[in-house]
C-alpha cells in the first residue's frame, strides 16, 4: 500500500517531510516518482492534472488537500472512488478572523481614515456606526460560513445567512434557495461569500446580484467580501458596481485569475482591499494529520470523513 | 432648579435640542446665558474653563459628559460636590469594536498587505498567525477595558489584564499593581491601553515600559494600541520605539496634542494607524438620557451613579 502525493504549486519536500514526521512507516510517493501504480491506494491531491488519477486502478480514497473540491469535480474523468475534503478547525478559525477583520474595517470606515491619515487630515467629526446597526449576510453556511456567522454575531452584527438547502443557526436569520435570495440580499449591508464553487454558483457575484443588495444603510452602501473562490465572482462586474455606486467597497481574497494580473484595475481601486488568497491557510501539520486519520479510518474498514457528494458539487 | 450646559467644542444647539426632546420641562441653560447662578443645581460639562463652576453656589451634582474626568480633576478649584461620569453601553460597545478591529488588523498583517497591494505585489506565501498564538494585554480594567478583554477573548486571543487594584475577569489572567506590571508586560504581544488619565498614569506609555514588553512573538514584535487618553503616552517615545524596533507597530486614537499637529512624524509612519479620537464616541441620545437619569435620582434623594472618587483620580 502506498499514498500518492500531488499538490500543484505546494512545496513538495516540506510536505513529504511532514508526512514522514507524523507517519514514518507510511509509503508516501510524489507523483513524479510514483513507482508501481498498482500499489497506490490513496491519493492526497490539490489541482491534479487531467489524466493523473486514472492511472491508479486500486485507488480506495482521494483526499482533497483543501476544503474546495472544484479542482477535482471539474476533471473530465475523476475515478469513481470516495473523495474526502479537508475540514480543519485551524483553517475555519482563520477564516472567521479574516471575515471579522474585514467586516470591522468596513464598519469603522478604515479606508476613509487611512486616506485622511495619508493627507494628515484630522476628521474627528466622523462617527463610525456600531455593529448592531449593520446587517451582515453570509452566503454559504458550511463549516466556514457558519463560523463566520457566529463570529460576526459575537461582535454584535445583525447576521443572516443564505444557503442552497435550508439550515438553522442560533441567532442567525436563515434564508435558502433561489426563492429567498432576494429577501436575503435586500437586507444585507455586508455580504460575505463562502459558497463552494459549483456549476450553480460560478459567477454568482455579478451585477444582477449586486443590484439586489440593500441600498443606503449605515455604511452608505453595500460591501462585498469574497473569501470563497475566485470563480464565484466576475471581477469586471465588481469594478463596474464600485464605479456606479452599486457597491460601496469590497474585500477580495480571491480572483478569477490568480495571482491577480498586474494590470488589473482592482489593485489600485481606493475602495478595494486586496489580500492574496491568504484568508484561511491550512497549517501543514493539521492537514497532514487529517489525511492520515482518513487513511487510518479506511484501512480499519470505516468510511472517511467529510465525503463529497458529487451530485451537489461539494 | 436649572441645569447648566457647558461642553467645550460640542455643537450646543444640537445638544440643547436633544435635552429639550427628552425633557421638555427641564430648564437647561447654556453657560453663555446661565441666568441667575443661584438657580443652577446641576452642571453637565465637558472641559469647563477654570472658574466657571465656582460661580454656582447651589450645585448638587456635576455630570462629566464623557467617561474621562481628567478635564475636571485638573481644575484648580473644582467645587466640592459629587461628580458623576457617563458610563454608556453604546460607547463601551464601540470601544470593543475599535480594539477588536485594530487587534485583528495587526494579527492579519493588514499594513503589510496594504503595502503589497499598493505595489501590485501578490504575496500568497505569507501566512498571518491566528489569534490563539497572540497574547493581548489590556491595561485598565474598568468598563472599557473589561469590554475590550471580553471581545478579544471571544475572538480567540490569549488575553491578560492589568489594573491598579486586583480584579478578576472570567478567562482573563489578571495582574495588578506595580509589582506585577513586569510579568504582565513580559507576556504581551498586543498592548491595549484603556487606563484613566491620573497623576499616576500620565506618560506611562513610554520607552521604559516598551522595553519590558515581550520580544519576538507571533507578530514579530509588540504592538501598542492606545484608545484611552493622549496624556497616557509620550508621542516621541512611541516614534523612537518604532524606529529602534522596540515596537513593531501602533494604533493610536489619542495624542498628547489633539488634533495631532500637521508636522507630527506619526502621520506618515508606515507602522502607525492613526484615527482622530473616534474610537468610542457617545451618541447624544444615550448621553442625554444618562444625564437626565442622574438628575432624577438626585431629585428623588438617591445618589447619582458612577461617582468619581477624587483621591484615586477617576
Amino acid at each position: 500500500m502506498a499514498v500518492l502525493f500531488h499538490c500543484e504549486g505546494w512545496p513538495e519536500d516540506a510536505w513529504l517531510a511532514q508526512f514522514a514526521r507524523q507517519a514514518p512507516d507510511l509509503d508516501v510517493r510524489p507523483s513524479g516518482d510514483a513507482g508501481d501504480p498498482e500499489e497506490i491506494e490513496y491519493a492526497f491531491v490539490w489541482k491534479p492534472s487531467s489524466g493523473l488519477l486514472e492511472r491508479f486502478a486500486n485507488l480506495k480514497l482521494i483526499i482533497s488537500a483543501g476544503a474546495g473540491v472544484d479542482h477535482l469535480l471539474s476533471l473530465p474523468a475523476l475515478p469513481d472512488v470516495p473523495v474526502s475534503r479537508v475540514v480543519d478547525a485551524d483553517l475555519t478559525t482563520r477564516m472567521g478572523e479574516y471575515i471579522a477583520q474585514q467586516a470591522l474595517m468596513h464598519l469603522r470606515r478604515q479606508q476613509d481614515f487611512s486616506a485622511f491619515q495619508a493627507r494628515r487630515e484630522w476628521r474627528g467629526d466622523i462617527t463610525p456606526p456600531t455593529a448592531r446597526q449593520v446587517s451582515a449576510g453570509i452566503m454559504g453556511l458550511g463549516e466556514l460560513g457558519r463560523k463566520a456567522a457566529r463570529t460576526l454575531r459575537l461582535l454584535g452584527f445583525d447576521v443572516a445567512g443564505w444557503s442552497r438547502t435550508p439550515r438553522t443557526l442560533d441567532g442567525v436569520r436563515c434564508f435558502s434557495g433561489e426563492d429567498q435570495l432576494g429577501a436575503f440580499l435586500g437586507r444585507t449591508d455586508i455580504l460575505a461569500c463562502l459558497l463552494p464553487l459549483t456549476e450553480m454558483t460560478r459567477g454568482i457575484l455579478n451585477l444582477d446580484l449586486f443590484k439586489r443588495l440593500k441600498r443606503g444603510g449605515a455604511l452608505g452602501g453595500p460591501v462585498l467580501i469574497n473569501a470563497g473562490r475566485g470563480g464565484l465572482q466576475r471581477d469586471a462586474d465588481i469594478l463596474a458596481a464600485l464605479e456606479s455606486g452599486l457597491l460601496k467597497a469590497a474585500s477580495l481574497d480571491v480572483f478569477e485569475t490568480e495571482p491577480l494580473p498586474h494590470d488589473s484595475p482592482l489593485w489600485a481601486h481606493p475602495d478595494v482591499i486586496i489580500t492574496p488568497h491568504v484568508a484561511a491557510v491550512s497549517s501543514p501539520e493539521a492537514v497532514t494529520a487529517y489525511a492520515l486519520r482518513q487513511i487510518r479510518r479506511v484501512e480499519n474498514g470505516q468510511e472517511a470523513e467529510n465525503l463529497v457528494r458529487r451530485a451537489r458539487g461539494y
